[in-house]
């Protein structure tokens, strides 16, 4: 793992009074600075934090969200199984030493060619960086790679879904990767590297930035809050549950495509909220439109946070304390035959909509599923009755396998072509 | 300052067990909580900083530079100087709050009311919130506001500048608000509110994000890299040296509006990398380039990062040890009639360019200096013979006066309408 002999961390010890460098040019002569300190010391602070990288499923998907987020979706130019499968490999080379808080290869390294890693993570700690990888429905397309016959069984292009008008530019691909960091230069460094390492194979589609995890995945982490300014995701699955994560986010022994189990179904949807609509309505306008009290999320039939639903309770009024309408009822597994999907979306703003100068930001939607049919159930009943969707608009989507975790020596979706 | 029951800081000490919320609609009750721990109690982690928000200059300027922007352009839609000042006037206050952690008002209020504030910063810590405004030179054109009497003297549009292609809707505008913090939401939610708070007077014109500020105001900050993966900042000015802050950054007594004294003039660039062609570059010619060793961030001309430039020094091949278009080399200050501005810029990444499938990832330069002149004369020198020009564009452009900081009881830019 640790197979050259400058690490960031190394780096980090080195700090300012290391002779590190190269000589090159006219300039004086600089050797470089192999001091080796212990490999696997301690992450000194917890933003330093190392995500384990092996295992039988993907890093970014069952750990604890990270803040930041920048995610890619790529298209793949070759035709070749060989050539994707060689870039797939160089992939996993490299989210292993990322993951680790190394560079991908030597910043300085021949003076004659391109630095192997692009630098701008040096002096940075791993900052519980995860990577994780998925292939759209359209790489498996008849006459493309041959792949058809390897195609997931649920994985087909979501149909139209209510509530969505998507810009096919930031729609879809053929691969995806997932950066979640704490510090958003980690992941954009990761995402900026294997775009790199795949040029000419793979070409980048579309990126999003997100920040401000809009989701827990375990009742220790305080439910952040999306740009409702409502705590978001509180009756998300905990994902130390692993009864709920094998019936509902890992795919099973059911699966035909044996190289797809272990992993899941991703669904990505950029959701832009009407942020100045949202901001003029009045409180009691957007606690009932959401189901919950906006200042402790505590649900409108009572309790705290944590308290479950009460879909049956009345107000005085006779009227149900949450109403029929309201999110947080139609996205109840009680009224959803007891589905449950794993989120873990981030918020987003993207600037300025200059066509009404108003602010392009939401939530950038991520859940994790065993089968895609559990969002798209969700979403029809939430499209079509959510009192939410008067201050939502899906922009984008797109769906795509991703496969099991992988081992030391192997790669990320090996086992599509074996 | 502490002029609402709830501040941010209460809520996280209330934690998950407060009963905070106002009974609306059919729900159980619930009682607004006022445990009132002590309002001054001292921030509990680093990230709880709070940045002091009186003082002869605004916030932003001379304090370590946080780790994340959110940055906004206004265009003014009044013609009454009254209006606008009142905007100001609720702007001081607000960002007076936000800078302390709290609330700009009850985000649980009147249930038939908006909430007064967003909510999305709840239970979140001041994160070393800073918010700047500035005006820029279209707010004094005449026939609009009756300022133009008022025009600070050297607030005039910056000319056509070589190595520039400015997008109009991402330049330019009548105010500018800057918001730092150590957290993005945060930062978001101090330009968010400030926009709702202007609505019908103020327009949001253009944002931009920015991460992993680009360069250090001071010695003991470790300089950080750029996304060309080369430190940033090494010789920038050191805030804490007032002389230099006094000869370089701050209006002095000789500008005719005294209004302006002890402001500032505030530049932003938004510098697209051309990332790809610069990760194609070999480890020499970057290093060429910049003029500095990419690991470490040495002189070519020798030393360790905070050695000086030894412009003069000769190579084995009796060549410049900084070529002669090396970018060190043209924006060094002995080069420059010993000019120098107070670097605070950002790296950002806007997605995709789906016109090339390339990253729309750079710089985005803020400098603030007692004179635009000391920019341009920069920009020009850099524009006409920097190597670095192969490798970037300057796509937006933009100039504001930024007055001086505010008293308790006043309000950011009084002076103007005085």
């Amino acid at each position: 793992m640790k197979d050259d002999g400058l690490t960031r961390r190394r780096l980090l010890a080195a700090g300012g009074g290391g002779a590190i460098g190269l000589a090159i040019g006219g300039g004086a002569g600089f050797a470089l600075g192999h001091d080796d300190p212990p490999a696997d010391q301690p992450a000194e602070s917890p933003g330093a934090n190392v995500v384990p990288v092996w295992g039988p499923h993907q890093a970014g998907i069952a750990d604890a969200p990270q803040d930041r987020l920048v995610f890619a979706a790529f298209d793949v130019t070759t035709d070749s199984q060989d050539v994707l499968a060689d870039v797939l490999r160089q992939w996993s080379d490299a989210i292993v030493k990322m993951t680790a808080g190394d560079p991908v290869g030597p910043v300085a390294g021949h003076p004659l060619a391109p630095p192997a890693d692009t630098g701008e993570a040096m002096g940075l700690p791993a900052a519980g960086l995860t990577v994780t990888v998925g292939f759209g429905p359209s790489l498996f397309r008849a006459g493309r790679l041959g792949l058809e016959k390897r195609r997931p069984s649920l994985l087909h292009p979501l149909g139209p879904l209510p509530g969505e008008e998507l810009l096919p530019a930031l729609s879809n691909g053929d691969l995806c990767v997932q950066a979640c960091a704490n510090d958003p230069q980690v992941a954009f460094h990761a995402i900026r590297n294997l775009a790199r390492i795949g040029r000419g194979v793979v070409l980048l589609r579309w990126t999003q930035l997100g920040f401000g995890r809009a989701a827990a995945t375990s009742p220790d982490q305080q439910t952040p809050r999306n740009l409702m300014g409502f705590k978001d995701g509180t009756n998300n699955i905990d994902a130390s549950d692993q009864a709920k994560m094998k019936r509902f986010v890992w795919v099973g022994d059911d699966e035909p495509q044996a190289w797809l189990r272990g992993g899941s179904y991703l669904v990505t949807r950029r959701i832009r909220m009407r942020i100045e609509s949202w901001d003029r309505a009045n409180l009691d306008d957007q606690q009932v439109t959401i189901g919950r009290f906006k200042v402790n999320g505590a649900p409108l039939s009572g309790g705290q946070e944590h308290t479950p639903l009460r879909l049956s309770a009345k107000g005085p009024d006779g009227e149900p304390a949450i109403p029929d309408n309201a999110h947080v009822r139609l996205a109840a597994p009680e009224v959803n035959d007891d589905i449950e999907i794993l989120r873990r979306g981030y918020n987003y703003t993207d600037g300025t909509d200059p066509a009404s100068g108003q602010l392009d930001a939401g939530l950038f939607f991520i859940a994790f599923q065993r089968d895609p049919a559990q969002f798209v159930a969700l979403q029809n009943r939430l499209g079509a009755s959510d009192a939410l969707n008067e201050y939502i608009l899906h922009t984008s989507s797109a769906l795509f396998a991703v496969p099991p975790g992988f081992r030391r020596g192997g790669f990320v979706g090996e086992g599509l072509f074996a």
